[in-house]
């Protein structure tokens, strides 16, 4: 087990190369990681998860917690053994979800109360309980509790919703129990407002962490205030450590982020829209239910190597998805898993290449194209 | 491409070890067809059906006629194509889901009118028309349209169920387009009745059929009777000949009618226990949902080699359950079919040993045991 940590390998721009050590192995960066909410990214074996390239996948804390319980995974060794995924895994430390899918909130400065959406019983999180629950799950990476500060908010609520969040970072740090491999990530909140970002990563650099994460994004606010906030945000985070973007995005969302100086990103997106029906492609995204594709012996995107493309057309996956079978939303799923981690391992040839401004350019005119 | 053949290369008492040849390949008997109605066994890709062992499957006539249509599938290639599986397809006629599933159906001499399941529209379904559909679909065994006669059903009704199948057994051979490697089957019928079991037999086998199904069975008449049946009906099939049961069964239905000369079986037992969390194990059945599965670091069951077992535990698999998670279903079907797979593997090692008895004998001590 080595020590965490964050080796820069390059840069283009604001773009980074690197590579993150953790106790269960490393991670290169820019990285995607999987969204694997209740111990499993839905309809994919952890084989075919590795198979796509992930190295790294995201659980959620409010899931686990609820179901099957983390006191529970710690008896069974730990998310790794739990569910046999033997790279690192990042919890988020569950507010976010509190906020969203449960009944009865509360929110103080100590933590929150909730009742869960599964059975209506009562809980707490506050930093120090979401530290512990994530040090019995075995994340390699923690993320600190925090308030994701709803969009729109005024600059006074922002701000106030922000410094308890930064009182509760220091909280689970001081919670935080250092061990070789295993890291805490500091979360930037502040909504859109720039003085209250830049007042955030002062705070969060302050308190020191392995990593730090931009929260309270793809929330409403669109993509060119995102992009803005970013601009804002990443000049005030430290060089020598990763910078995590929460639950981005889109594939351009992803792009734009990247050569603005995120490194590490999660999104339902490609997982969810596997099991709706909609494929990302190198040529825009297409609706696989769509009658158009009732007899097209092509594969879903022409470019892609995965299994899914190379093993099956389009008239079979919009069959599967017109009869229900969940072997449609399995194929797609793994497909855009595939082309998520393809675009990442581009973005990361490209700023190794010193080639990103190119890259950016062919991806948007690719996508600019009329889906086929 | 070689002609449909059935090889005998031994027997042990009543029960035969053979090998079908068919246009797609080989099937070792006594062998297990898992079902794929809709162009998918469901939960599973191609790669992990083959995976398992399985040298053919079974499609369903009705399902595909109606989504998305014979003569669509046709256009892409046939099933093999469309579905991309390259070993041997075996489809029903489509009469049993015709009367199982639905609405308005009307039977007489001609064949049987029905209305869609889907979206109400009218459909017919005649002798030769289920012939076709079959050819349209590239079916390396079509089984001929008949009536699933009823349990329980007068003598003098089963008689006359029977003998219009037997009438209509002789316009599908009539309509079957013969090529390499193709091959019809015809269809016992004639109920729980032994003298209409030994008529349907030998009108089938005046006709000639590649191969002979018991038919009719399984449908609540319980083990003992339908046992009962298969040793009044197989002596009557010919000896040359491939004998498929169909809709058969648990595994010690199964057993059972591999020692009564049954050479081919389906069934959507493992496919449907597997996505509802019910695992086969060499031990006996499982309710993986059960509650004292929630900390078993065990497998599923722990003889078994299959990747399932290799990789998760009964605290996992019980957990997706609970959790509604695609992926216990997939997880479960997987070793549910493994287990079916190694189950017939066993049954054509014990015949080519002469050894079934005790095989036989083994299993009913091993599934006596109370579930662990």
């Amino acid at each position: 087990m080595s020590a965490f940590g964050f080796e820069l390998l390059g840069t283009d721009g604001a773009a980074r190369r690197g590579r993150v050590t953790t106790a269960h192995g490393v991670i290169d960066t820019p990285a995607f990681m999987p969204v694997g909410t209740a111990a499993t990214v839905k309809g994919m074996t952890v084989e075919a998860v590795e198979a796509t390239g992930a190295q790294i996948i995201l659980g959620n804390t409010y899931h686990l917690m609820l179901r099957p319980g983390a006191e529970r995974i710690a008896r069974l060794g730990g998310l790794h053994d739990f569910m046999n995924w033997r790279k690192p895994i990042l919890t988020d430390s569950g507010g976010y979800q509190v906020m969203s899918l449960s009944d009865l909130r509360k929110i103080d400065e100590d933590g929150v109360t909730f009742r869960s959406h599964l059975d209506g019983a009562r809980h707490a999180l506050t930093p120090e309980r979401a530290v512990e629950i994530q040090h019995l799950l075995d994340a390699d990476i923690s993320m600190v509790l925090d308030e994701c500060t709803p969009f729109p908010a005024s600059e006074e609520a922002a701000a106030e919703s922000m410094r308890r969040s930064m009182r509760w970072a220091a909280r689970c740090r001081a919670a935080f129990d250092p061990r070789p491999g295993y890291g805490l990530f500091g979360i930037v909140q502040g909504g859109v407002y720039p003085a209250l970002r830049r007042e955030s990563a002062a705070a969060l650099t302050e308190i020191g962490f392995e990593g730090y994460a931009v929260g309270g994004l793809a929330v409403g606010e669109g993509q060119e205030i995102m992009f803005r906030v970013l601009e804002d945000t990443v000049p005030a985070l430290p060089q020598d450590r990763p910078r995590y973007l929460m639950g981005v995005g889109k594939p351009d969302d992803i792009v734009g982020a990247v050569t603005r100086g995120i490194d590490m990103f999660d999104c339902v997106l490609p997982t969810r829209s596997g099991r709706t029906g909609q494929a990302f492609t190198r040529q825009g995204t297409l609706n696989m239910r769509n009658a158009r594709h009732k007899e097209d012996t092509g594969p879903v995107d022409p470019e892609c190597p995965c299994p899914t493309c190379a093993k099956h057309t389009r008239a079979y996956i919009h069959h599967l998805f017109r009869a229900d079978e969940m072997l449609g939303p399995i194929l797609l799923t793994r497909h855009n898993l595939h082309y998520y981690q393809a675009l990442m391992a581009g973005l990361r040839a490209a700023i190794e290449e010193g080639s990103l401004d190119d890259f950016a350019a062919a991806f948007d005119a690719d996508h600019a194209h009329p889906t086929p």
